[in-house]
């Protein structure tokens, strides 16, 4: 199997066209899709190579609403890393087997992400400062 | 191709025992290999999918001296989100579009990494907050 490990990693930016002009030079190519969800003040970017299945993205997130969490998020650090997304097999198991050990879990149980994965959200308090977001694959 | 954009995570931690047995539960895996770097005041474990040019891997790196790169960013910042290194293609090309971009390189021109890597950084005052290092790909 030759996935990687990361789904991809979330930025928060300020101005998303901006940034996307910098991803687009820093990896020499264009994000694959933007998107729009207004119900969470978010516009989003992602850059991959191409391929859907590839995993390794770069998501970058801009707040369309200032209460958003983007919106507080930039608010109270400034713009840069936000969350790193880890592909898990079964996440419904994995929820179970962190619970146990202590994790503190933002998501109790999965539920469905913006582009219809099922995902988790492990909070930063309980992973050496890193908010980490569980995804289950799709593809093996 | 189905490569990821992403070659891998870097996140500062304290004690690196510890964060890998956070990590070993969190990915559902063990570490590829552990690294002492002596000359860099660095220990570091790798964790990816057992495939090693699958990309999108998390590297935890932990400081062997309070004076080392990593040792004086936990003291300035605590633990977490490090770095996030890229794959490019032709790394000699990107840093001479970045420059005249006017990115702030931190490599002026590309340096052989821990791993024997072709890689450089770039500082993250241009790059939204995001310390970001680029790596040249070495398998299509």
């Amino acid at each position: 199997m030759d996935r990687p490990l990361i789904a991809h990693v979330g930025i928060a930016v300020a101005d998303l066209e901006a940034s996307i002009e910098l991803y687009r030079l820093l990896t020499g190519g264009a994000p694959v899709h933007i998107q729009d969800i207004p119900e969470r003040g978010l516009r989003l970017a992602m850059f991959d190579t191409g391929s859907p299945d590839a995993g390794g993205k770069i998501e970058l997130l801009a707040a369309t609403s200032p209460d958003s969490v983007i919106g507080r998020f930039i608010a109270a650090h400034g713009e840069g890393f936000h969350h790193v997304c880890i592909y898990v097999d079964d996440l419904d198991a994995r929820l179970v087997q962190l619970k146990a050990a202590g994790f503190q879990l933002i998501d109790q149980s999965p539920r469905v992400g913006a582009d219809g994965m099922k995902i988790a959200f492990v909070h930063p308090s309980s992973t050496d400062g890193v908010l980490i977001e569980l995804q289950e694959r799709t593809t093996k």
